[in-house]
């Protein structure tokens, strides 16, 4: 099948025209995709890529749960009511994750049998990919959520790296399963219980911080607030670290000259660890698939969230994810009155 | 005056020995060490160090709590009940976390007006220093514990580097006040409040991970789960990627050469970086002092960890502290009848 994707163009640093850049980019490998966004900003585009104007953007709106609500033009909103319409099959957002967020939950809605959408990154570390999740749908959760999250993300891993089974772990403050808030405590027994009939993922209990980029485990669930902290700490200390050991480098003419030397070998590095490699975040737990490239991209890495998209359509994320949780009986059990469990949440 | 610290020396991985090493060294910088752990392997000692034949050990406990509780004999019980006696100012403990938490708490007991003892650990980031707390003591905390946190931390900066007014913030998933779970959201409002009357500290607001390690705030206040996950990741994320940094160099001759010529230049970031420097983590808000190092430490490592713990008994850290609360409203108010009140946390 060919997959159709809907792409906000609205929000990028770069503007609509990169995004619009991107979408030619996946294009041209046989994506069909639909840009909403300023058509007189956008400019011509090529074959498979069309554009529907949307000049509405509620990307910078300090509430963006609300103007979602409240704005049915905005071009993010627009997107997703043609996930959920059928006319596309999946959703690319380059604006606030915020704003695609809920746009996504009142138009695409939750998939049945799931709590809470999860946003899951794949890192790019060299050597030890790993997927993190939530990294920030979900500030605060309950324990049953973070089960949850846990088969989405090992179900996303096993589709996209045929990983058959992969190691799943609670991100916490110790290895122990003594250890954690109240919140991972109750999750870590939770999941022992799931995952011990699933064939889908092996839980492998609590890894520290120390343990996340070293390939200790293929899956790392946390609450999207500590999620979001971790994902932001990794970029944060990689920048740190790279920018002093170049000051260090380069203050001695010695240190100049090794550094020179070096620079082939480490130039594979920096592409390793390029963010826009993996196109940026699955949004996971609607009825259709999203992901979430960062604000901050350029073409290529709108390219590669479109591909994402595309290639999740293809392999059935969503329906093999709910499949897999179905099984491992990690779906929500349909209430016998849905209109009062809705308002109750 | 001459500070008297007691030490504990069991749960060293290198050994009791090593931390009586340690001793030796800040003693013969004039300050008075008691060390309790088992004297047979511990040996001769010199002038200034005093060996209290302590050889029962709860450093490997699974349950420190209640270890500490049930084994009045042990090491870190013995070295805490001699400064919550008076024979010695500060407290040091090489073995487990827990126990010397739990072992101070009940000995030394909390500081009058503190909710929560908390550990903050000084991060050797070059040429961005920043403290971070709580490292974890509590995993789940209540907004006005982070409330206390900050001041705690605003005061330790204060003394210990010289700052006057230290900048401040919550760590969160996003820098608007918007931003953040519930506890931090609750946090960042009483934090607005409390700090505007205060000349101890300027409260900036929230932080992201990537700002971390960047210079952005003096002093970083997270709940023990979120801070004690950070701290491993920034150790974790900076072996991993030096590893993989070194590995790509010394992958080609050219590479191997460049990274020789190179590393005179970056053996000086190697100790800056090197987390045996600040002699490990303070905790705050007891009646006295005590400095936590990590149980691998050298007698490098162990010496500065006395060393710290002297400074603050001579710049009265704990008192100074929690004047500098009072007078900004942070303390805890006297309650009316205290049995009650303890019981009831």
């Amino acid at each position: 099948m060919t997959a159709t994707v809907a792409v906000d163009a609205n929000g990028a640093d770069l503007g609509p025209r990169e995004v619009a850049e991107g979408a030619l980019i996946a294009a041209r490998e046989g994506v069909k995709v639909i840009v909403y966004g300023p058509a007189d900003r956008i400019g011509e585009v090529g074959p498979g890529v069309t554009v529907v104007d949307s000049p509405v953007s509620i990307a910078k709106s300090p509430e963006p749960a609300s103007a979602a609500r409240s704005t049915p033009d905005a071009s993010i909103v627009r997107a997703a009511r043609a996930v959920a319409e059928g006319e596309a099959d999946a959703l690319v957002s380059a604006g606030s994750t915020g704003a695609a967020l809920a746009a996504g939950l009142f138009n695409i809605k939750r998939a049945r049998g799931i709590f809470r959408p999860a946003l899951a990154l794949p890192l790019p570390i060299p050597d030890h990919p790993v997927t993190l999740l939530d990294v920030g749908a979900n500030a605060d959760v309950r324990p049953d959520h973070l089960v949850q999250f846990a088969f989405m993300g090992a179900a996303l891993v096993t589709l996209l790296h045929g990983i058959a089974r992969p190691r799943v772990a609670l991100l916490s403050n110790g290895e122990e399963a003594t250890r954690g808030n109240e919140l991972v405590l109750e999750a870590h027994g939770l999941l022992e219980q799931r995952a011990a009939g699933s064939f889908g993922m092996e839980f492998i209990g609590n890894v520290e911080g120390t343990h996340v980029v070293d390939g200790t485990a293929d899956v790392i669930v946390a609450d999207g607030f500590t999620g979001n902290i971790t994902l932001k700490l990794i970029e944060g200390v990689s920048q740190t670290l790279l920018h002093v050991v170049r000051a260090r480098a380069t203050a001695t003419s010695r240190g100049k000259i090794g550094g020179a030397m070096l620079r082939p070998a480490l130039r594979g590095l920096r592409d390793e660890l390029d963010p826009e490699g993996p196109g940026g975040a699955y949004l996971l737990g609607l009825r259709k698939l999203g992901v979430i490239p960062h604000g901050r991209f350029t073409r290529v890495g709108f390219a590669n969230a479109i591909r994402a998209a595309a290639r999740g359509v293809e392999e059935d994320v969503t329906g093999r994810t709910i499949a897999a949780m179905e099984s491992a009986g990690a779906l929500r059990r349909p209430p016998s009155d849905s209109t009062a469990t809705v308002a109750a949440e």
